[in-house]
């Protein structure tokens, strides 16, 4: 009964695995091989080692005890063989051995193996553009990296970085480079929006507008066409069909993609993208061998596809999973819904499930609902506005994604982690409209977002409630000629809507406040397109219902309302 | 089609129903009435208008847009009529008419209703005990009451003050009286434990602890037996079997009683302890009669049970159930789950599901993982551990519920509020285990304490992990002599574990690090049962599947480990 494991990747996966499975089979041998010196270390903490949060390295790759994973603690404190600086060159199938390289010896080893575990994670895209080899580009590929990039700026040889990417690590590195350093920094992204596919455009722009409040300076749109150098092979810039964007550190965050060469190498099934295939057990095509972590493709639970999920919390439960199924216990790794979070300076984003844009693609009759909570009673000091957008399919009622925006505090991760479980067990509407929210008034609404957001979807497949989409609507307020029939409807208080009133006309911009509509009604033009609009959407719903009882339905509600144009961000905004 | 409708009670649920039955049906007549003056107003928010933090009652009574919901608000914005200071007397359910009478000018109304909906709210219980009706002694009945006692504090007339009941609302008082005012407040609770029912023990005496460090008084297994007064009936103090405790202020918090009088005299079924009887779509045993709110019996979903669950955030979404129903939507409102959440000064305490004492009461076959882990990534800053702890049956490996505490933020209620949503679905720790919690590093841990929680429940299901109860823990740590056989193994740090082996010597506290147990396992002796100990739980686990492995298998882990312990309080932890 007694087995040999080897395991390759010892960063977060393998690791896992391998202690979990020690512990369920102790006789085995287990031997975890990685060609870095630096092993077990949280990825994800990266950004905030380089801004200076965390102060040495060395926390990045410390238990929660404070003390250091290194080759000596997994050996005596988990009884694991472990083999740096050691490179697995090749697998040998057939007689079930890997062949394996010393990097600082050049020494050959040979590993036999009863089982097999790839943990050989992802590496950074590196742009096929000139300039890539530049001294000062960086990729955050690992923590040598990191430790290079926090030594360059603490040393003060960087005033000025381009990030390049849009996506979660470009971001936080934007971040940590404005943020505690203060070094002038660009951050670009060649689609249209930050966070592509994660987010709506919506939610892309209300963190673009967050960020450039702090300073970073936002292009989207706008690819990395070369990095430039001086004549000694110093990066000086980056340039983009736009401009050139002066540095003298260049981060390409331009996404990771799965190390699979072995596993290719090794006659395993692997998808076109690179992701290694595995079964819910998490072996590969060959039964005797499991993949976790970054190097793997995943099934996404909403559409049933095959996806890529690099993220250091699945590689951890994945990790369990294969030390679960080498011991002989049968768990299973279904998928994944795509939860994601992240801290923005002072503001937080996160999604599960898929965006609206990707919600359509996929070919669901998919609709949203777009609220502006306030993310605690509002009469509760502190409390803050935070914007839901829940995606549904209208069809089948089934609840598709949820993106959250607010301040940065939990709220959001909170609404964001109870919709994910939700829509793991394929939620429809009414379970969000009966999500038991934990309530008192420092923690929530009496009525939670997820259960507003749900109502709000429920009015709209009622079609009780008719929108306005955000993009239209900003559209026409750029230029009225686009809809020439429109005209606004704005019920705030006179101090809020008089100004706009003001600077766009009363046959433009009608105001009459909420509470004086039932009376008022006459004053809102018949025979034009109403949009009705308020700070919220929740008021406007209401004189949506009762200017359509009334006989006016040529109406349509701005969702979200003023709480998200503001953090939107639109030049128009009187004064 | 048109329709006349009834509500009483405009606090949550009455006008919550009213105002979406408008929306949904705007031709029918809706009349609200209310024997207070005082509508519509956020209860929850009672504590935090008497400490200060919510500066104007109006405030509770306000939309999130700041505007008060008085009668003319009703009526204009939403279309309602609303009868206040009208109390309904009796219903004539034969012939469809409320009797009601107009408490000011004693002038008698009878109100024609098709569909009725009875929101009467609930009233404090009044104990039954001497000087209960004295001047200063209050309950927390309604806004009247609130207003009243924070002019005595501004008017610096109260100086002492005694809570009596220690569930949500009583804390909250003695919150609220000590931490803005100074006002000395002692909390006095006849049950064994704070939060009795909502909680298990060790999260009670974690909350006692910190009320104690923020100078409450807290006083367990004691009632009051009566209260007392000067000779001019102004309260003087409170009586206890064991003390008396003077005050000029005295807030009985001992619960509240649905208020069911009206639904008890119309003949419709009403349950032994109060709670009027309905079925999911909320109607009582009369079907054109709906009641929600806090006067109804609702069925708790994880004993299948009558249960009471007072709470406004229930009340809404009650509230707009009955208004689809009565429009003709099918909603139903299947039970609760009891998802509870509160602050305590710098700490937050909540729970969802049941307790594992109640769930032993109920005939499971429960038990429970109880897990300290950090809030976050352990190397982010500000990041602190937090308490969790995960009911389940073993046979099924259903989870029954989830307790938790930790600092004040909303990160115990991300995870009770996934627990909460996964309860719902009748989860089982797989479920707990596989939940997609979003990570980074400033929102949590890379493995999630709900993952975390699960890991552990499966390790006791799988009997690889063993675990001493709490309780048995510290009342051996006060009297040795009660398990004569026990010797502790803690494997913390020489310098955490040096100090208990001086206090408590080195026959009875053995101390060899966690990373050193391989080769020093001959320190531990063989012929005791070892009681193993660290900070949290985790690597008092891989100990004891270690020394499992070497054949010395009567250990037994300290779940929740030091970290629980500490938080909890001791009198005999070495300085």
């Amino acid at each position: 009964m007694h087995k040999k494991i080897v395991v390759i990747g010892a960063v977060a996966a393998g690791p896992k695995a391998a202690c979990h499975l020690k512990r369920l089979q102790p006789e085995w041998d287990i031997t975890v091989v990685d060609q870095d010196n630096l092993i077990s270390y949280g990825g994800c903490g990266i950004p905030y080692y380089v801004c200076g949060d965390v102060s040495d390295e060395a926390e990045l790759r410390s238990t929660s005890f404070h003390m250091v994973r290194d080759v000596p603690f997994f050996e005596k404190a988990k009884g694991l063989e472990v083999l740096i600086r050691t490179k697995a060159l090749s697998i040998d199938r057939k007689n079930k051995v890997i062949q394996a390289e010393n990097l600082d010896t050049g020494k050959q080893l040979e590993l036999p193996y009863d089982k097999l575990m790839l943990a050989t994670g992802a590496r950074p895209f590196v742009l096929p553009i000139d300039g890539a080899g530049l001294d000062g580009v960086f990729t955050i590929a690992n923590l040598h990296k990191a430790i290079e990039i926090k030594q360059r700026i603490s040393k003060g040889l960087v005033s000025r970085a381009v990030v390049i990417g849009g996506g979660a690590i470009g971001v936080e590195m934007a971040e940590a480079l404005t943020d505690l350093w203060g070094v002038e920094t660009a951050l670009i992204e060649f689609m249209p929006q930050l966070l592509p596919r994660i987010v709506d455009w919506q939610f892309a722009a209300m963190l673009k507008t967050h960020l450039q409040e702090k300073n970073v300076a936002v292009y989207i749109n706008e690819g990395a066409s070369a990095i430039l150098g001086d004549g000694n092979g110093k990066v000086t810039g980056v340039q983009t069909p736009e401009r050139i964007l002066e540095a003298d550190l260049v981060i390409m965050a331009a996404g990771v993609r799965p190390r699979s060469e072995l596993a290719q190498k090794a006659g395993l099934s692997v998808a076109s993208w690179g992701g290694i295939v595995v079964n819910q057990r998490l072996q590969t095509s060959d039964p005797d061998i499991y993949a976790a972590g970054d190097c793997i493709a995943v099934t996404n639970l909403i559409t049933g596809k095959e996806t890529y999920a690099p993220l250091g919390s699945l590689a951890n439960r994945e990790g369990r999973i294969v030390g679960d199924n080498m011991a002989g216990l049968a768990s299973r790794f279904k998928g994944v819904v795509g939860s994601f979070i992240m801290k923005a300076f002072d503001r937080c984003i996160g999604a599960t499930g898929i965006s609206y844009e990707v919600a359509l693609s996929e070919g669901f009759d998919a609709d949203y609902a777009l609220i502006a909570p306030s993310d605690r009673a509002h009469f509760f000091p502190g409390e803050a506005i935070a914007v839901y957008q829940l995606v549904f399919d209208r069809s089948s009622r089934r609840v598709l994604g949820m993106q959250g925006f607010g301040v940065m505090n939990d709220s959001v991760s909170a609404r964001i982690d109870a919709a994910a479980v939700m829509i793991t067990n394929n939620a429809v509407i009414e379970d969000f409209r009966d999500a038991e929210m934990a309530y008192a008034p420092p923690f929530s609404a009496a009525i939670d977002s997820i259960n507003a957001a749900a109502f709000v979807a429920d009015n709209l497949c009622a079609n009780r409630l008719r929108k306005v989409d955000m993009d239209r609507f900003l559209a026409w307020m750029k230029d009225f000629s686009l809809e020439p029939d429109w005209v606004a409807l704005d019920i705030r208080h006179p101090l809020e809507s008089g100004p706009f009133v003001e600077k766009f006309g009363p046959k433009r911009w009608v105001a009459v406040p909420y509470a004086e509509i039932r009376g008022r009604q006459a004053e809102v033009p018949e025979d034009k397109t109403i949009i009705i609009i308020c700070d919220a959407g929740t008021r406007s719903y209401e004189v949506q219902i009762f200017l359509d009882h009334i006989g006016q339905k040529n109406t349509m509600v701005l969702s979200g309302g003023f709480n998200v144009v503001r953090r939107i961000g639109v030049d128009w905004y009187p004064k």
